[in-house]
């Protein structure tokens, strides 16, 4: 049984606190084609996160006035300790994958205004480089970086209007867990291989929820460790926005033309 | 913005009151051949779940001594009120498909003592006939009781050990939502696709959480609001076990040999 | 050798005598979305036949002023004795399955007069809930009832004229076979998987031929056998299309709107 | 209606008698590598059949003492008169195409004493290099001499014993069906486009049945237009086994080692 | 070590000279429907090409008024020494076909005008009968004919202009390796699979190069050698221009209409 | 038409001289989990190499003594210009993909000694991450030193024996071609998207030939240009040479264990 009250915490596997996340960088403009672009690590998590801007909307949404907006998230082959098959041979896109696109592109479209949009696409392409735990919250997180750029992109290129404001807030995210009893925040992969539970948050910069996925992997959790997981992720949150802002206050590594 | 705290609940558009589930039937033996097999009705979603009990286990569990539970969720072309195409004509499942599976699948390996089980498998089939929102919930809350209906035909046929117990507890589903700001139980379709907030909770018969995925649709959600929602689940899944255990006791439809 | 001309004929091994079809129940209106439903059983052989009707037909009858009609037979992985894989999940459609849903709507298409349909299409969707051998006869007796209820649905909704006539007739179908040297009708599974002759008959109510598709299993068969299953065929269609029309003629379970 | 009994039978559209086949050629040896082969041509239909002798039989099959016997048809894009998509190309295999593989492997296995086979194996690779109506009867009768001609080169290499006979009979196919109101056999193109009934039956050599295939395709048909079918059938497969015999009579075309 | 400057060239192990190419056949019209046919012969290799000039581009070329020329290759399953599975049944069009139609499609476009073609479109299917090597360049050699036929064919319906001039050139392919250490030209099966190096080279009737494509099998090679192999495909080509020529210049085996 | 002697070279787009190659990075241990990884950049072209190296041989090459080298190459969607739809969600690679994925692996293939290798595999996983053209030869000249890496690293853990030497030789790889009527080396996109004949040349250090690829997209070339560009590859190649035995003679970037 666990015991998510204990007062003093224990020492996690890699000398971090409980509350502490892994070194997190964000590195703007990472490509050269893409409308927005970011390297995100979260520690040895390395995610590439593409924002492709066009003109434009799918089928099924033409002529309403209203844009889209999309993600898709792939591992690389090798991005993990021993080497996956790629789901391209395979003919088929696995459960997890199309899980996680879909919870990226979600989570994106809850802090925009489609109509504001006017009828555009952006699609997030979001590829783990480098797996190492948190893969979905790293893609979240960055993506936003990423799409921030591209609205911005569009609007100095007259794709979107100058005062539009596709933007409602801003939005990050984090996991958080059950580690040996205790609640941990930004899980890395021997963490998450052992977790009791595991919840992904994805918040907005003003501390709403916009996605909480928690999973009893070995054990069912009580309403009072529910709550300290939602503490934490609460925290973290906070922690990844403001790393965001700072981000995309800097001016970014000179993108070539 | 949502107001949670409303103390006067609005009535639903089918007249229930935010904490009341649909009508619920299971009917136990639906099928001749699978080893458990239920047809579960909340209101007028209806889903046909079927465990087939196989001995062996995956390539990837041989020799382990532990068995595998899994799942897999459909729905057919005509259980919604236009038509789909089926995934099998496309040539891929799709991600809602998957996800779906994948959940069912966790949440009931969550409650099973796969060293118990012994190097067996079973599938849970649970194929929407019929959808009138919570599908997911419907399908979890049945497959349980198809669940423990295979386990006990397995035993009786000496497949796994007179005292051997696969089971380590129950578990049972509910979907909640904020719907026109007011936090309500078991969303039929009308109101699923009018949703602010989405949440599907699988819980344990003794109260704990097994999943808690929760969706802002249209608007992020407070704090406040997520204790709302998941007290409300709470009392629902409380309400459904309730209603399984009454079916296990009763003398099922005879299964025609 | 078969010795079709056995005088006194040999009891079946669930007591029907060589011409007598299993109990056959046809359920209306079993499903509330679709705009014609029929669950049918052949003793346990269970479809669940379900018409929509849409307005509009594929791209390659566009604009030529005649209607469609297609069906689409699948089985439920539980259907059988023992769990099959689900072809959506392996990514094709197997052969059978495409020969039998081409049979459906093929036979079907046999007493529609797709001028009279005008521009729209009906797709049957016959899904075996349990298979116990005669599945694509069920299926197609059943569908022609769903088809009669869509039809009807579609007149009192104004989607074709008041005095069209898009059906020219009705139909049935049934199986037949050399079990043990002797013509017998309506096989279930344990005389079909050992049947030495198998024919699916598809017949007009008026007692003309549709489909006639035999098949020597063991032994080749000589036209007196033929023969005798032709006359066991033509009788049984004629006791289906009487079924048929009694469900027709009684009001059907109430569909929920 | 049809009448089909009517005593002075109508021109063809190429100048031949209703009871009359067009001109069959079976060209022994085509192919240098296949262990069997034949160029089969009924008219302008060509289809190249190929027998492929190997050791082993399925899984399925392994350890049971019986050999196996399966074909695959399949049509070059530009055999017929306007170029269709390859199935490979779209990525999934045809109704009709698995439809007719099966057919000739069905109708194959009912000359062929599996024991006697040994745990060996036959594909029948059926490809229709030019399509002018009746390519899977001309597959069947083709494929025939192509398997004859592998049993003995097994036998000549002493893959299967001296004395035993796999072949407990002949085959040959045709089709037969309604055209403007005459029965008439072997149908081309243009007949069979435009066939009130179009049947493809599989006979012996000491006529019987293996396969009957009807379809109505515009008109239900009577007991007596189906006699009438089966007459031109019984008599149109005698003449194909004739010319079967003659052409496994002669030496073939030498093959190249 | 190869030694690409023997002076006296040793025997092949079909007796042909390090210059010569196999015996060379090229039947036109071998199909009746196919606006342009060619059944190609190189020794045992043996190619069916058939041109399908159809009106209209694919989509990403409409309003260009050019014309489009593909190809597809692709080998019957018994064409080789052994049998190869089907890549219509495996689902998937493997790599080496995949390479080769695409050399093929670029060949031809090699010599037209695409502007002169205006918006029509012309496919060259190329199925491989029986291979024993060089089925690609057998490949490119024979559409190249069945090119000429169908454009021919285009202009006498008035689908093309009278003096309109697709056609820049005319084309010719030849295998050349080293085997033995000794060049060779149109290398035959056995050669082809023992060859240390292996060249497929594409030039136009004027002498000119297309494609170059050699592959070091087992040993890379030196800059000598790959002269010495260009001068013998150079050769070779020119005789191959030779046998189109001769060809064209033949009355045609008369075409069924 | 071409004018290959031209004595004045003309200034290339970006500045380059026509033998210059774009800069030219190579950096080691890009990755922590891959046995080696190189992330090569030839200009803005970005590939990521990663060698896998695991136990073991493919079914049809086990007990042979014999090891494996295989690789597979794929693109980002947004690697390019305009963004790309996944291979993964088409549900196939296409025809591009497999051919670059099977030169890299036939071409380092070309300097392996299987034999030396034991029953060991290594997949090289080159992912485009940003393409400004030469993605394929900056593919192989990075794979290279990622396959130096992998045989080390298993050097190390005693998986290859101490004093074997699967690498037969070094490899390196670079395309020129016809821009403007000029032979020049190491094209970028812009280059490579006009010009008039592009090939790929893969050779070894000690200057010979693994793969010689030439295509003319827009004019067929002569003798005298195809010497010109291979003399301009040679030296290329001597170059890329260079700069690997320079990387791999560094100490790598350290990597995380």
């Amino acid at each position: 049984m666990t015991d998510s009250t204990a007062s003093s915490p224990q020492p996690r596997h890699d000398g971090r606190t409980p509350d502490q996340t892994r070194e997190v960088r964000i590195t703007r403009n990472w490509l050269d084609h893409a409308e927005g672009s970011v390297l995100v690590e979260f520690g040895r998590t390395r995610v590439l996160c593409a924002a492709s801007f066009t003109e434009g909307v799918p089928r099924w949404l033409k002529g309403k006035g209203t844009g889209w907006v999309t993600a898709e998230y792939e591992m690389l082959p090798r991005s993990t300790n021993t080497r996956s098959d790629r789901e391209s041979r395979k003919g088929k896109v696995g459960g997890r994958t199309h899980e996680i696109s879909r919870l990226i592109g979600r989570s994106l479209r809850a802090v925009i205004d489609t109509k504001a949009l006017g009828e555009n696409t952006i699609v997030l392409d979001c590829d783990v480089l480098q797996a190492d735990g948190g893969t979905r919250t790293a893609a979240i997180t960055g993506a936003y970086v990423a799409l921030v750029d591209a609205i911005e992109d569009a609007r100095a290129k007259g794709l979107i209007a100058k005062n539009a404001q596709p933007l409602t807030g801003s939005l990050a995210a984090v996991s958080v867990g059950i580690v040996k009893g205790q609640a941990v925040i930004d899980l890395d992969y021997p963490e998450d291989s052992t977790a009791e539970t595991d919840m992904n948050v994805v918040m907005t910069g003003d501390g709403r929820f916009i996605e909480v996925q928690g999973t009893a992997e070995a054990e069912p959790f009580d309403r009072d460790m529910l709550n300290a997981l939602l503490d934490k992720a609460t925290q973290g949150c906070a922690d990844l926005t403001a790393k965001q802002q700072e981000a995309l206050a800097a001016t970014p590594r000179e993108r070539q033309q």
